[in-house]
């Protein structure tokens, strides 16, 4: 197992703190309620809030990678690479919920070593790293730790939105959702932190990029989770983009026949 | 226009203030989260929260009548009835998303005079009183004013849950879904508030009882929207369970006619 350098956390936590500076003010300015689109608001938080951690992370670890999803990659081939998507779920700002996250995500040769979600508007933060527990800060309560789930039938399904999938991709989902106990809509990067929480069973989505499932991998599985493709295969950067999360990894193998049916 | 007496609003809002201290314990507890079902811990918030307004409100007001979703109508045929719904968003609360509400809505002679809408966890609250401007407080900010909204086309659309309509509402919804501009799935009492704050346009619902939408009606209206039945007209106790809302009131006979087909 690789040594995860606290000043690696450290400098994960100070970036999530730079993006939050700079979205804060934005989330439901009257910039944004005035606006004719979405593009300008949600555009200017996002690109301000990842050149500040770009450049945070930048001046720390000079010789480090950087892959955002505004601004593309640098040094991607760096032994360690930071993943970054300063608003995940850009609807969800957009509409003034308070359930969109910055995702700030360490590969190590390519995998998931670290792995943040912050949320600024009520100052929620998962933090996880490969091999220890996942940390969790929130004014509204909460523990890091994923529940017992035996089957899915008795699993609380989470997905962003039913108009997320790819054609080829409606009639996995369409089994999983039928098996599961229930299905709730909405969430993006917040539904995996309530995964992370015991709150929520499984969340499939497809359609992911490195930036959107990087950081969760840590935070899912040091609560006892696992994240995979809809394979059950682990995340790599030549993955396909859809993203499977289990609380209870006994879950796995019935959700991964569902999927690919 | 009725006068709204000041100590019926501050009666609401200390309504709210009990509610939310038998509620914020409850969210994502070790109860809730160990629970096989839901039933349990939601309910005992539920009921709890649901007891503590009705005692208050039947202390201040002793000929008020009250009918909450919990525990049912008493003197339901009073001048001023009070309508309780103390956890809207019951599979928010379950999955540990602060997106749920308390609603306290007061009618006087069946016409909603008074409305609260209350999210304990984050700490927001939307106080709606008929004739007067919505106030709105909150940590995260925003201000109680709905956006202007030339055409459906051009509208935020939210719903709680594409699974909520009966069959026979389904194509009016998905008419409306079609024509606007997009669909945000979630939210439940949250939404409305959101449209209240301009940055969600337009809300359709069915299924809906009194509980669910009596504290909804000032809040929206004394923000600048409307909220009605899918046919246009004013909500009352006869009313359908279907309820349409709009930021603007331009949208209404648009929205209606898409609903109505």
């Amino acid at each position: 197992m690789t040594r995860i350098d606290p000043e690696f956390v450290a400098a994960a936590e100070a970036a999530a703190d730079v993006a939050g500076q700079v979205i804060r003010p934005l989330f439901r300015s009257a910039l944004l309620v005035e606006a004719k689109g979405d593009a300008s608001p949600v555009t200017e938080a996002d690109r301000g809030a990842e050149l500040a951690m770009r450049e945070l992370l930048r001046r720390r670890f000079p010789d480090h990678g950087l892959w955002g999803e505004e601004y593309g990659p640098e040094r991607a081939e760096a032994e360690w690479l930071w993943v970054l998507d300063p608003i995940d779920g850009t609807r969800a700002f957009v509409t003034g919920r308070p359930l969109f996250g910055t995702l700030i995500g360490l590969l190590h040769r390519g995998r998931p070593v670290l792995g943040l979600i912050d949320q600024p508007g009520i100052g929620e933060r998962w933090i996880g790293v490969a091999g220890e527990p996942t940390r969790f800060r929130s004014p509204l309560g909460g523990a890091a730790r994923c529940r017992p789930c035996p089957a899915v039938g008795h699993a609380e399904l989470s997905c962003t939105s039913p108009d997320m999938f790819e054609p080829a991709d409606r009639p996995g989902f369409e089994r999983l959702r039928a098996a599961a106990r229930r299905v709730t809509w909405g969430g993006d990067c917040y539904a995996y932190g309530l995964l992370a929480l015991g709150l929520v069973d499984v969340v499939a989505e497809s359609t992911m990029k490195p930036w959107d499932w990087a950081a969760l991998v840590p935070v899912v599985e040091g609560a006892g989770g696992r994240v995979t493709g809809w394979d059950g295969r682990p995340l790599t950067l030549e993955s396909d983009g859809r993203v499977l999360a289990v609380g209870d990894p006994v879950l796995l193998p019935e959700a991964v026949g569902l999927l690919g049916g």
